[in-house]
Formats: structure tokens, sequence, C-alpha cells
């Protein structure tokens, strides 16, 4: 059976802490350029991505089941892990650096949990065999949560090491990793509305052009 | 035979970006509490640390070779790569995180050239199988140059996809990687000077107390 990912979304008010670089509708379709990223590599790594989004998203690819639930993160999911009978995976929206393999390197775990932690202490991506039984404890030090969690559980567990599923874009300086390392919507999104590279005393950064 | 990898480091004024938060002598404490995980890990994971550093430091594992030239980062690795007969590996010394199964990760690639970025463009780890021919460009936006010489030198290439060699412990915000992913040298370091992790509004953050 093709291994179900959720994919947590909110369209609306999106990455404000890129507030001080995109007005509200440039944040907004950043957003959704990273979204169609990381379903697009989803399907491509020969799963299904399910979007869990708090309000209707336009333009989306038509092979993803959608789920509008404008609740809570943690509460979408646990609509979500009820209807579900066997394992399933949850990768955030905003993993804009995710590729194929990075994908794969999580579905395919032996272990019971997989687990790959964001920069921060955040949770970027779960792989659960029970996904039934899961409790979702996202915010705050989630990582740690979600480990002990799993762990209480008697779960085996694989923390999957990943540079790509790790980088989550929130912040002005990590559009400096879009730019370096990927090729796709998102980086063509940013180049659009004028973002490039721009290396200032040893340092890379970005500038609006 | 034993793969050297070269660690390049800077005992003196380390770590400036931490002057918000850390006095010099506390500074250098923490980068050589760094250095000595990352020298532990290498030896695990069976490769001959040489430490390529600008001065003489003390209470560093006899077992390890050490080369003092008070010269550049890059021009120090050319003195290093035209004494080496064969593949060296080069990791970064404040790469706190990093685990024997990166270094493996890095050292078992099969390609001629294996990079690891750091976050902001640069370079955090290499391997390289014909060392002699290594040219070191580090500082801006070193990940590409490595990688566009690389590829003009005909390499099959890797790029590791490893979290816990991409980051890189600069900033305070980074001190969160160490507190909540490791429990080594650096971490008990951190815990000495008084840092714990600390959540407000919903992120980790540090704090000193």
């Amino acid at each position: 059976m093709t291994l179900p990912i959720a994919i947590p979304f909110r369209p609306i008010d999106s990455k404000k802490r890129l507030g001080t670089i995109m007005s509200l509708p440039e944040r907004e379709g950043f957003a959704r350029a990273m979204l169609s990223d990381v379903i697009e590599t989803i399907i491509d790594a020969g799963c299904a991505p399910v979007l869990l989004t708090t309000h209707e998203v336009f333009e989306i690819d038509l092979r993803v089941r959608t789920i509008v639930l404008d609740i809570g993160l943690n509460e979408a999911l646990d609509v979500f892990r009820k209807e579900q009978n066997g394992a399933f995976g949850i990768v955030m929206a905003d993993l804009a650096l995710c590729d194929k393999e990075s994908i794969m390197r999580l579905t395919s775990t032996h272990a019971e949990f997989g687990i790959v932690p964001g920069t921060g202490g955040g949770t970027n991506a779960i792989y659960i065999r029970n996904g039934s039984a899961f409790r979702a404890q996202y915010y705050g030090s989630s990582f740690m949560k979600h480990l002990t969690w799993a762990e209480e559980q008697g779960y085996s567990i694989e923390v999957i090491d990943s540079f790509r599923l790790s980088i989550d874009i929130d912040e002005p300086d990590d559009l400096v990793e879009v730019l370096i390392h990927t090729k796709r919507n998102t980086a063509a999104y940013l180049n659009q509305l004028g973002f490039v590279l721009h290396t200032e005393e040893g340092r890379v950064g970005v500038k609006r052009v």
C-alpha cells in the first residue's frame, strides 16, 4: 500500500517571520511554492501526499487528497491519525530542501518510529508504523516530546540525520539555503521576487534587487 | 591505511559571534571542548585526526598529530595537502553535533569527492580521494566554489546529506542544537557555564542561569 504522508499547511498569513522582507501576498505565495515542491517530492518518492490544511488551497495538484480543518496542528493530526489503519508519515510544508532521497530515507526506515529534528528543537518529519496510535505534540521542544513519547511506547526508533529535512524555511537567512541547494518552484518564486545570493564580508546572504 | 582527517583550528579569540553571551576565555574553552568532541568522534570512526592549528593547543589527546601554522585556513590546507599521497578528509572543528555514523557516511563515500555543506553557503566537511590535488577555497560561498572545482576536475561527487555535519556552532541560537542533540564535552562545558534550554512562546532557546 502506498504510504500516506500528511502535510500540515496554513495558507493564510503564512511565514510571519519573513514579514520583514516579503509582503503578505508574497509570503502566502512563497508558502504555496514550498508546498508544491514538497508535494512533488513526496509523489516522486512513491508516497501519497495528504494535504491537511486550515483553509482551501487552490492551484494544488489534483492527485493530492485534501482535508480542510480550521483547527490547530496537533488537533488536525489527531483527526488524521484516527482514520489511518497502518503506517503514515508527516512532513512539514516548508521543507523546501527536501528531495526524493531524503524522503525515502525517512519512509524506508526499519524502525517503528522515524523522526527528523528541525533546527531549534522542532520536529520536521515523522514516520510511524502504528499510525493510529500517534500522539502529535508539535510546538516548543516537540522533537524531545515526540522522542520521549516513542520511547515510552517501547518503539524502535531511528533519528534520521538529514540536512535537507532538518532545515525548515522560516527566516530571511534560510532563503540562502533555498537558493544554494534547490532549483525548483520555491527557488523560481524567490528569483521572481528578485531575491539573489549576495556575499558580504565572507558570509553569504540574500538581497532583493 | 587509516584515512587522515585534517581539523583546522584557531585557538585564540575563537567563536567571535558568541561574544554576546560568553567571555573571551569562555569562548576559547568552548572551542576546545568542541574540538575534543570532533577529535574523539574521528578516532571512533577509525580515522586519524590531524590538528591543523594556528597556535599550539594544550590538553589535546596525545594520539593526535598536530601541525602548527599561523597562516590562513586555505594556506594551511595547501601545506597539508602537499604532504599527502592519497585520500584525506577535512572536518571543521566546530561540528559539535558530529557522530561516528555521520563521519563514516563521509569517509565511506564511493565518490572521488565528498562534500558536506554548512548552513549559509559554507563547507563543513570534505573527502577527497586524490588528496594532493585539492585546492581549498574556504570563506564566502565555499560550498559552491568547492563543488564547481570538483566538477571541473571531472570527479564523481557525493553531497552528503547530514544535519549533524551541516550545523556548525557559530551563534547563540546554535547552542540549542548542542544541548538537544549531544551529551559530550561540549554540552558538559555549556552546562558548566550555566547554559540551559529555555522554551518561550513556543520556541526553544538557551538562557544562562
